[in-house]
């Protein structure tokens, strides 16, 4: 990581530069999440194997598609697949094998070194929510995103201490041409934040300019040798890759940058209604998708990942925060983690029109289900309203706020001298109180996670000041964040190449929105 | 059980109770949890056994305070602990040897035998809040509660399908005197709803009432050789066990009736400001609290808790659903199982003023920990806000339908045949679509956990009925469920007798506010 800054400060051009660097101002942001507790383990190894044979008899004798995408079918012929038209049938064991060429565990690098993140292993990297159409705040209610509201949700990530990525599509800026959003969203993510990002997947052609733009920011010799962007390559369930989506894959994986193979379930409609059939389909797909990367280039970072929510059976609407959603997102975790390989899932999902008691209720199992199950990168960590369609400002900073107890969760409990605490129990005795003895007054300031949001204020005080709700303070705290902001130092050339970059791109093309 | 039902009904007189009985309106009631999932386990055998060494230490060489009752500490001298004073220490393992004569689980007995409880082994029994003074709904705001309100959370309780008891004080009824409140709380709970309740414990005479209640509720013979009643018996932590509590301990152990054991903690006041600290301290608490119920009378239930919660350094102000509330709630869980003891705790704890985000985030927290934790008895499941100081009609119904995601939770996964989905996912294949396969449509009903209350329409309905936030929702569905109520059946001489014993013991005494 020191060649990164090294590099930064050479591209930096001289003292004016660092100068201004040293006096910009840096919001903190907490390192990635190391466990120190275990993982939730819902399945026991019978389970697991049955579950493991099952997903192989998927792949051998049902087979997956490739949809449009001759070379992908020629590279699973070489790989010793049967393949009859678009129908890929993989040997048992073959997947599985391939698979073990991933890394267990990958750096993707920020501009900021400091800000650099470890995906895999006992780590857990927070990514805000990803792809809305809609906002929706307080005052302004719910209307289409626009590129202003990108930047501004860029703008909360970068101040959130407790997110460690400011993400992909934080929403979708819509007045936008359909074919040049990425170019603006990926300018966004790269001169108002110093936090990692993720590339564009809609297009193979707009992730070669993800990773075209990614070689101005950090260099291109930097970028040949080292991932710089997590992408998000959703699986359409049940068993389908299609051409546009391993296009992306493709370039990703050719350049060494991360993929997130996901399948998107929404359980009973994409996959069996009952979580050990989902768990079934999951893993093969999971199994056939990160393989597949392999066969693009041995070693390329992925993610193995799961989009999981159910459905109410009554209106067909989809469900969050639920208890079978919890079964598969604890399940799909142990069978990510046998195949050695990082895992994606869970997310603040909710349901909710509002950012009220359900969206927090909903939101709060999700959160608490996805540091439980061991997950690597949790996209959708904030923001997220109304089933993925609306980003919600003061959501945003309400999950936000709730990641500082998954960090603190996942400390696990401190058993030295100090943790144990007998002289504060022999220095207190029966009948006594804690809050002036010495050992107390050492430890108060980092004893206790408090929320910089919440309120803790008495009655009194807090009808005083309005009897505020959560959504209030939120709104309020949206407000002066957004006020507060100042971009992090970035080197004029660099940026002007960026926008250069997107210029030319821009112009190269009439606007398509479709 | 079979005897109480014959019981009940040769006291019933004759054909036309029993035709009451058969058209009275029956309520669903949820059987309690029988979990299918394991605990999460945050400590490892190291972390258990030093803190179980550290709190035999703690009782034999710091020890702990029975205060202002003598007779304990005789019965203390006679089991040959060291008592000086008030302070009694008691030998390394002593007390881990009088706890073995409690019993892992036993059958607390509604008057409706289908509503009985086992609490212990793997099961998790749910009880509503506990002891606010104030109530508050969206429309009337915050006040006194009163009996009248007292009336209503027995009925939402009792209608609450995934409430498996009726809790005790579920709120103060302050417009009663304090010396016969215990009456008119012991009526409500014994005529308005016919799930399992809490005696009184606020003075020994008041427990002596509510086992002089529950032997004309159930038969006198009845309540000497079962257990009808399980009632809270706080600890004044640190290491302090008053006399009022202790009295009220000896009258329900004496009678056979279950005492919940339960360290009454705020972290950095009353225990140390560290986890581990905090966990020898409530393990020492527990070990003497329960051993001494076990001197009063050998084999008498118990339950072994705790009340956890953290606090805020800055103001002072308790906090809840903080991490280190999870961590000392999981941690407790290991410790008590050890013990071989059902295990108290967690609950829908907030500090919110309002049943908004912030309250559902909190409770969320602590409802999904205390499943996780192992939690046999979970008293405030439902219905606290603000610290334990208000009683909320909309977030009992809120939580209480949180509850039920907690039931499927606790299911696991099924690996059978159809558990496996294997068929569909032959039938459906790539690309296809699982909502009209046959194994879908077999499943489709009890698949998925579906909450009763929270909102899943699409945004347009939900805008044209007046875009209703989840407080709104509760609003309607408690007076909804109020209008709807209908007491279940009660024998008319057992209701007079009961009547009966409270007028007469409120004629015998003068009031009392104090």
């Amino acid at each position: 990581m020191s060649d990164v800054a090294a590099g930064r400060r050479a591209r930096g051009g001289g003292g004016s530069a660092r100068r201004a660097e040293r006096t910009a101002v840096s919001f903190e942001t907490a390192k990635f999440i190391q466990r120190n507790i275990p993982n939730f383990e819902i399945l026991n190894e019978e389970a697991l194997q049955i579950i493991e044979h099952n997903a192989e008899t998927v792949l051998e004798e049902i087979g997956v598609n490739f949809v449009e995408n001759e070379a992908a079918l020629q590279r699973w012929r070489d790989a010793g697949a049967d393949v009859r038209g678009e129908r890929v049938r993989i040997p048992r064991g073959l997947a599985r094998e391939l698979v073990k060429t991933a890394p267990k565990s990958f750096t993707q690098h920020a501009r900021n070194p400091e800000r650099s993140v470890e995906i895999g292993g006992r780590n857990l990297v927070l990514a805000p929510v990803y792809g809305p159409p809609f906002v929706h705040d307080a005052k302004g209610g719910r209307r289409y995103a626009t590129i202003a509201d990108f930047r501004n949700f860029v703008k909360l990530g970068y101040m959130s201490k407790w997110l460690h990525h400011s993400g992909g599509t934080v929403c979708e800026p819509t007045d936008i041409p359909v074919n040049k959003r990425h170019l603006d969203m990926l300018l966004a993510h790269m001169t108002l934040s110093d936090k990692p990002f993720m590339g564009s997947v809609t297009e193979p052609s707009r992730a070669a300019d993800s990773v075209e733009m990614a070689k101005i920011l950090f260099g291109s010799d930097f970028v040949d040798q080292n991932t710089v962007m997590t992408s998000l390559i959703n699986i359409n369930s049940p068993m389908t890759f299609d051409g546009i989506m391993m296009g992306a894959l493709e370039e990703y994986a050719k350049a060494n940058q991360a993929a997130i193979v996901s399948p998107f379930i929404v359980g009973g409609a994409m996959a069996p209604v009952t979580v050990a059939g989902t768990l079934t389909q999951v893993l093969a797909e999971v199994l056939a998708g990160v393989s597949y990367s392999q066969l693009i280039r041995k070693g390329a970072p992925v993610i193995a990942g799961a989009f999981v929510t159910s459905i109410d059976m009554n209106s067909g609407a989809p469900t969050f925060g639920t208890p079978e959603a919890s079964h598969i997102t604890y399940g799909v975790g142990q069978l990510v983690r046998r195949l050695g390989l990082p895992y994606r899932s869970a997310g603040g999902f909710c349901g909710s029109k509002l950012p009220d008691a359900q969206a927090a209720y909903e939101s709060a199992n999700s959160l608490n289900m996805g540091l439980l199950s061991g997950v690597n990168f949790m996209l959708h960590a904030c923001g997220w309203l109304e089933g993925g369609l609306v980003s919600s400002y003061e959501k945003f900073v309400m999950d936000a706020d709730q990641l500082g107890a998954l960090h603190h969760l996942a400390q696990g409990v401190a058993l030295d001298e100090n943790g144990q605490g007998m002289e504060a129990i022999r220095e207190v005795g029966p009948g006594g109180h804690y809050l002036g003895c010495a050992h107390t007054q050492a430890n108060f300031k980092t004893a206790f996670w408090r929320s910089d949001l919440l309120d803790y204020k008495p009655y009194e005080t807090w009808a005083e000041e309005g009897a505020r709700d959560t959504m209030a303070l939120a709104g309020e705290r949206v407000q002066k964040m957004l006020a507060d902001y100042q971009a992090p130092h970035l080197d004029e050339g660099i940026r002007e190449a960026l926008e250069g970059y997107v210029a030319r791109k821009k112009e190269s093309m009439p606007d398509a929105f479709l």
